[in-house]
């Protein structure tokens, strides 16, 4: 099996699980018991805050844990508009975010709020010049994304936090959903108040995520009740998937530091073998794009006829991203990017891990030729 | 070691982390991916909704999966406030609900909406009539628990349910947290609307739940995004915790057959024991409590130091919810049942799984016993 739909989920790696499976068998007590098996689990909880933290160069105490990205996304944003909505309610965000941004969002006009959508230019990305005209009197948060999750385009982050350290009411989110592990961020210096994570994007377990919360921005719960995570994320935590969150974190950050030029050859093999082919188009920029998502279109092709066709060799990879496959709708952000409808409806999206070879590669970029050249010719043959 | 803390949380039972690490290692895929991998994670999700339908005795379309009890309630509570704010503002509950039910709907106060706690008589319990009165016509959402989580008392779901079938309007939310595998209920012929589930009360993993919502119902969701759960719930499905939360209701309800008698066995045991015991007061009621919750109180001793003068010796059981016992305050529900100040301070909860048997109640009851008789020693020499 060639797996290269990392974007979508991961495979998480057996010692994230081994370290899931040992919490939850031998330290299961809920962390808010006062006896020794809540303190033992307070304190794996607290050990993985730490770790993240550490990780990501903040303070644990800006560690929040959630149920996962779309969580993070939606607390960040909604917890924000709670909390100011007498200040001002109007919402920037890019036109290529993530949905659980984008629906935040929209949810939020029911409640009066307004959104601004910054354009993008055809590598994807927006421009702090239009963040700037965007900004209005009553703004309260711009939420722009590191890494496009669709086509891997990385967002102006710093130049935007530069700009937003002149408007210290305003609050900057930033998915950084598909970036941490292999795009580098300080969040602290490039003045973000508030980062999504998502552990199965880097093998860990899916429904555990975090949020990274500025020390001193407040949020208003999403979820009330217990008061776990400082008040602002209730609910029992889930000790053993935060521990393996914290593990999946230090092990994909450890083989970074080789892997990511491994990752960038993988990619530029792909990138150097797909160019080749007839009709086929990349729509990841060669600039500011991530080292583990290749995006492109073959003319004529069917999306889902090619994708099923890989997977009859053991190749996966997606169409778009993951959430909006099923929809079969052309991908949102080739369309902001002013790709053509009939180049982003035949589009496909490739996504390394750092265990991805450039064998795999050429393998990957062969059959997706061999698969493209008989497709072409049945539907020939149909139109005969 | 003796756990009698199941209300906090319980032990995963082994079959059910096999059942985790099975899916999470070999069928990693991401639900909403259109190939094979994401096809068989979806088979493996609907699969456990029609388990968890099944056993639940509802439709599959009404099982909603969530990342647990918190979330259910919160979600169960302000997606129908979001959806009915135009239509009336009145929410009713009861003074013993779980802290995630209260706050969330505390918190919908500063959204104009009013609430209406339901008293409760010396068994903890609300009464039909009570609600009747408290009916509005402004009244969307009635919510009473099932089993209360400190005292164990079991509320007149059927009779509120009867109730509120004259009233098509207001929906019927029920807490069943506390309850599901020991207390049966038929949420369809009690006409209630909307239930929430924790996997981890009944041995399944922590960070997974669900919300029966009840064909028709419609809720605003709390997390927008990939629109999973028909529109409800977006975010990566937990797979793998929801195959397991399935496994671990199966299993629970399996063993409830015969274990529903043994567990009431060791519940009277320790009933009979502890009765006896100078300054000990059982505030669970005889009549109307579920088979797994025993609460009592022992005149003059602080809770926390006997908690933890049992533990040296094994023996782990609680003070309140695990949620409110750090806060060191005393029980909501015991003061809402008029159990006076000094013993609502003083007071304890053992709470069972079916794998507790009648000796480890005499052993703690005992151990119970002789710590008392200890502390009380250390206190009056202290007095010297």
């Amino acid at each position: 099996m060639i797996y290269f739909d990392n974007s979508a989920t991961t495979r998480p790696y057996k010692e994230v699980i081994d370290s899931f499976v040992k919490v939850s068998s031998e330290y299961f007590g809920n962390p808010s018991s006062l006896h020794g098996l809540g303190v033992q689990a307070e304190k794996l909880l607290t050990q993985a805050r730490a770790q993240m933290a550490n990780l990501l160069a903040v303070k644990p105490t800006e560690i929040y844990f959630t149920s996962g990205g779309t969580e993070s996304n939606n607390l960040a944003i909604k917890g924000t508009a709670l909390v100011h909505k007498n200040k001002g309610r109007h919402l920037i965000l890019s036109s290529v975010e993530h949905p659980s941004v984008r629906g935040a969002m929209e949810q939020l006009k029911s409640a009066d709020f307004e959104i601004t959508y910054l354009t993008v230019d055809s590598y994807g990305r927006v421009s702090v010049e239009d963040v700037k005209a965007s900004i209005r009197k009553d703004t309260i948060l711009v939420s722009v994304m590191h890494v496009n999750n669709e086509v891997g385009t990385i967002q102006p982050i710093k130049e935007i936090g530069k700009l937003l350290k002149q408007y210290p009411t305003i609050l900057f989110h930033v998915d950084g959903v598909q970036a941490i592990g292999k795009v580098p961020l300080n969040l602290v210096k490039n003045n973000v108040d508030l980062c999504s994570v998502s552990a199965h994007k880097f093998h860990g377990l899916k429904g555990t995520g975090a949020l990274f919360i500025k020390e001193g921005v407040r949020l208003d719960p999403l979820l009330s009740g217990g008061n776990q995570e400082w008040q602002v994320r209730s609910g029992t935590e889930n000790v053993a998937g935060t521990v393996a969150m914290a593990k999946a974190l230090r092990m994909t950050m450890g083989k970074s530091e080789s892997g990511l030029k491994k990752m960038e050859r993988v990619k530029s093999v792909l990138r150097t073998e797909l160019e080749k082919m007839d009709g086929l188009t990349i729509n990841t920029p060669l600039e500011h794009s991530a080292p583990h998502i290749l995006n492109f279109s073959i003319k004529g092709i069917k999306s889902e006829v090619l994708i099923h066709a890989l997977e009859q060799k053991g190749i996966f990879l997606s169409t778009t991203s993951a959430c909006s496959s099923k929809k079969q709708l052309p991908s949102q952000t080739l369309l902001a990017m002013g790709v053509p409808d009939e180049l982003a409806d035949s589009a496909f999206r490739i996504s390394l891990s750092y265990d991805n070879t450039e064998e795999e590669a050429r393998t990957v970029a062969g059959a997706i030729e061999d698969a493209a050249r008989q497709l072409r010719k049945v539907m020939k043959l149909d139109e005969l």
